[in-house]
């Protein structure tokens, strides 16, 4: 066993190429093991190890920079940088986080977590590197379906430009987290596979080496085309037409080559772009043969494969998807939109059903949206399936040309609030700051997935503008779903139970935490009245004022940043209106960064706890009181 | 003269080439003298001018469909739409927008101002159009600036791949606002001018004609290279390989070859890529000769072409550039990046005297914000240049890549508040609210230019985070500059006037109008304390709980959007400190969309005015004896 004795990477730099792949195969075991108990992103780790082995032994981290576009397949890196031990705490609460973090490490020196930004940051490093006249290499490694997203072309298209000396590894494994879209994709493919392609290319360069033979005038034309023919040749047109040296393609498994040609693009200056054939999964059969459903695996087992599954309420994406499948099939205008997210936003079925009105449009959520609303202009309903954290890259897109020209999209907002594992690059704690200052938009949360259902039909049945729900990762609380879809009102909460004094407005998720809390103060003799918000915008005007007619103090209640959320529109509202005694205690998630871990881990360093808001209330309520 | 009588684009359809080209120089005209009156974007219409003739000509809007991308090339396109009359009124309030404008006509299927987004509106329509089994063609027109934000190729990708029928005009005027930037302008600039290359792949295709003349393997070889060859020598080869048939380059002045490339196009099905080579500013010398300068031109002298130029303070962007320069002499960690907007930033003179610490990364706003973060690890401090409005093109960048990992970038954003005649698309009313709710952030706004390059010294003597500085639009107040920069400390407002009973706490552009509005009040025997917040974020703790020790009714005034912004961050302090009887009073802008017009016409339609400040603190006053 050579991995126990790896604690740091310059330790690599004495082995053999045999004990470099024999170290590849103790890591993939080491992977295959560990996740198996911890779950994890174990498909796209599987297919960089010798990718991964060979940088480490090429370059020196961390005087040489290595940054990981997504982050998900820095585990192999994690474990060369002296990280082994901690795998057992792999994206568990106060343990070794999913994705590279600058304070676990020294050779962690940029965080991701969304994709598509290492170029911009690599480029960053290297301009920063020789304004300070360092010597050092910086090294990306992208995958095909993070060079989709937009950001990765303005990177390329400025690289190539100013012809900053970095290396990109394009780390093509034909998958990126859905089956890959995009004529770039389709490019890729052809680079990889076209025999005919690139036999022609050796031919032709075979020709031309023998046309100066043919005398006369045509030997004078053969001799000035050459430079033009080379220029043309070059198997990575695309990247050298953009201004970048092109190397390979080479087997990302074969450890020789990568370290032949890693060698190579490290005595290069200027733009070098690596491009590397990789397998998600690579060694564990159940992951090679299905990479998808292996990209986030749950815990395993090792012999069969099998995963062990949660038991447990449908999930709100198996919501989503049922009552999407449900409209589309009475209304033609229902199209669904995904940027790379089919399987995560539940909307498998969905493409399969219907494949002409669904839309993958690959990890480009500005397109996703731009077009969303080119659509609607027609009178289609386009519904945009966006993580919350995501729907951060569309944010002018959502503002400029949706929200502005008040189009019918449906912003269907997967994982609002916590997410658990992913930790901190994945929370969506800011679209409701980021969407309620819109004019024309609306957006709610449901309390519960029947109550989701509803929402979604209310959605495809509003046509005066924008809408979004915001609905929260994993599973529903189990309650009945009724079999017909609900109109709700817009802007109408819902009491879910009747109380004095106190009224607690929770948002979302955080109903059922409000009524723990109430049944928690029922001892004390103190029964708050519980308020399902359901709108954040338009508010609940009269059930607010109500409130203020009747003295009661309100606290609000809601998984997302208190800065400028629910809480935070309700004490405008009250500002606005001239109830400036109205006591409002606004609860959400303050001015911090949530590291990983489990969902209830997460709000309970939030203070998101039925015992913090029975607290909260009973501070309410004896200044209440002496008022009284 | 044809041109008054064009009050519909079908009455071109009866018009010879010849009368077109007249009708092409009676735009020309008519544009150089109404534009001499009002200002506006002389140089980017008088380069379409030929092109939206021939559009106009070939296509039937607004059956089909014209997507104009950034919009401010829109003007032909009013002329032959019936607003030619409206134009004395161009850009001003109440008046006809500098912007496609979907409430003007029925010929604006698509509103603009910010780039890059009309390829992604033309597929959306293109497959909305096809859903619905109706026949029409999409064209969208897309300089080849825009061409480099990297929506415009998640959409180029994603219509590659699907093959959507429609039409892109590459209109190539080797300028966007500021000289073109990027790889892809490179390319661009070989398809349009290398002879060499254009004149090597005619003889190359000659050549391929004889090869079979000799005899042998040679011959056998040849021909199975053909197809490939042919592949390879498309002139528009980077967008043959995205999947568009690739059309041009035309003369884009040439209505003859434009009818005819144009009809050909609309003949075609699939994604095509007409590249069209126009020159800004066409027909008119000293627009043809500084394009840049003519981008968004002043009202100016026809025969000089002499700009009336406004005389007054200096400029933010100004004094921003003068400061930049005084302290990157003093300090060489700091650079600067601009996404295309060198000029309009004010950084032309720190590009001359620091070419290597200059950073124009085309209109690119994702890539600078996250190439910034890249160059903050490495201890470079940089500045990016941002207008507000952009800034949201880069939230995720800013979430995610900044503050998430509290990296020294700072953020000169310009143009916060309200921008006048590029209306509601340029407005920067968000960045309060989408930037206060990150961990780290530090967000200020001057209440002129002396204290906007104190703020700027003091961002750059900043180095525990990001930093933000939001400036307005237009020049200064004409204070005198003090000679010495001061550092201010962070979280710290400034009492401007002492007062009693209300406090009047004002943000930036505000504090003078706060100080107008308490001169009107002087007369009616009140006194409110005026107070210049400098900071959104922190805000000056130790003044807020003094107000409320010392029972002051606060007013906010802002010039942002109210939800979410300065005086809800208020609101949310005292929540929480449980001051519950505080009262405060949020002004900014509500829930509205300001169209163009001057920036005080827009602050008068948002109340933002002395007269009305003056009316809410009254409106406070007698409250606050009632209770005295």
């Amino acid at each position: 066993m050579l991995l126990p004795d790896l604690d740091t990477p310059e330790k690599l730099k004495n082995l053999t190429i045999p004990e470099l792949e024999q170290l590849g195969q103790e890591i993939r075991q080491f992977l295959i093991e560990k996740l198996s108990k911890t779950g994890g992103h174990l498909a796209s780790n599987l297919g960089v190890v010798e990718l991964t082995l060979a940088l480490h032994y090429v370059f020196h981290s961390p005087k040489d920079k290595f940054i990981w576009d997504v982050g998900h397949q820095s585990y192999v890196h994690k474990i060369l940088t002296g990280r082994i031990g901690r795998f057992d705490t792999l994206r568990k609460y106060k343990g070794l986080a999913g994705f590279p973090k600058r304070s676990e490490s020294i050779h962690d020196v940029w965080e991701t977590g969304h994709s598509s930004t290492s170029l911009s940051a690599a480029m960053g490093m290297a301009l920063a590197r020789d304004l300070k006249k360092e010597k050092h290499k910086v090294v990306a490694v992208i995958g095909d379906g993070a060079l989709t997203g937009g950001m990765a072309f303005e990177a390329l298209n400025h690289i190539g430009h100013e012809g900053t000396s970095l290396i990109t590894i394009l780390n093509d494994n034909e998958m990126s987290i859905a089956p890959n879209v995009g004529a770039m994709h389709n490019y890729l493919g052809k680079l990889r596979t076209d025999h005919n392609y690139r036999k022609a290319k050796e031919e032709l360069e075979l020709l031309l080496k023998k046309i100066p033979a043919v005398g006369g005038k045509l030997a004078k034309t053969a001799e000035k085309i050459k430079d033009t023919l080379k220029y043309l040749l070059v198997s990575g047109i695309l990247f050298e037409e953009l201004g970048f040296t092109y190397l390979g393609p080479i087997d990302g498994h074969n450890i020789n080559e990568l370290l032949e040609c890693l060698k190579q693009a490290s005595q290069m200056e200027g733009p070098i772009l690596v491009h590397v054939i990789t397998k998600k999964g690579k060694g564990y059969a159940p992951a090679e043969e299905d990479s998808y459903a292996w990209h986030g695996a749950s815990p395993y087992k090792i012999e069969s494969g099998e995963m062990v599954k949660k038991s447990g309420p449908p999930s709100y994406p198996s919501v989503y998807a049922n009552t999407m499948m449900r409209i589309a099939e009475q209304d033609q205008r229902v199209i669904a939109i995904t940027p790379a997210m089919p399987g995560g936003s539940g909307l498998t079925k969905f493409a399969e059903r219907y494949p002409e009105r669904f839309f993958d449009v690959g990890i480009a959520e500005q397109h996703a949206v731009t077009m969303a609303a080119g659509m609607a202009t027609q009178g289609i309903k386009p519904v945009c399936a966006i993580y919350s954290t995501f729907l951060q890259r569309a944010y002018d897109q959502v503002v400029h040309d949706v929200a502005r020209q008040n189009l019918n999209v449906f912003f269907a907002i997967d994982r609002a609030g916590f997410v658990g594992e992913d930790g901190e690059t994945h929370h969506g704690l800011y679209d409701i700051g980021f969407l309620r200052s819109q004019p024309n938009m609306v957006l709610m949360m449901p309390k519960d997935e029947n109550e989701f259902q509803h929402m979604i039909y209310t959605s495809l049945q509003y046509n005066e503008g924008p809408i979004a729900v915001r609905y929260p990762r994993g599973n529903g609380l189990g309650v009945p779903m009724d079999p017909e879809f609900t109109l709700l009102p817009i802007g109408k909460s819902e009491i879910v139970r009747p109380g004095t004094e106190v009224a607690i407005l929770a948002l979302g998720t955080m109903v059922q935490v409000a009524e723990e809390a109430a049944d928690l103060l029922r001892s004390e003799g103190i029964q708050p009245m519980i308020v399902n918000a359901r709108f954040v915008k338009p508010l609940d005007r009269d059930l607010l004022l109500r409130l203020a007619k009747e003295k009661y103090h309100v606290i609000t209640v809601e998984e997302a940043a208190v800065s400028g959320g629910f809480g935070s529109a309700v004490l405008e509202f009250y500002a606005e209106e001239g109830y400036h005694d109205m006591v409002v205690n606004p609860i959400g998630v303050g001015d911090v960064l949530i590291e990983q871990g489990s969902v209830i881990e997460q709000r309970i360093e939030a203070g998101l706890t039925p015992e913090k808001i029975a607290k909260h209330t009973m501070d309410l309520w004896p200044k209440k009181r002496q008022r009284a």
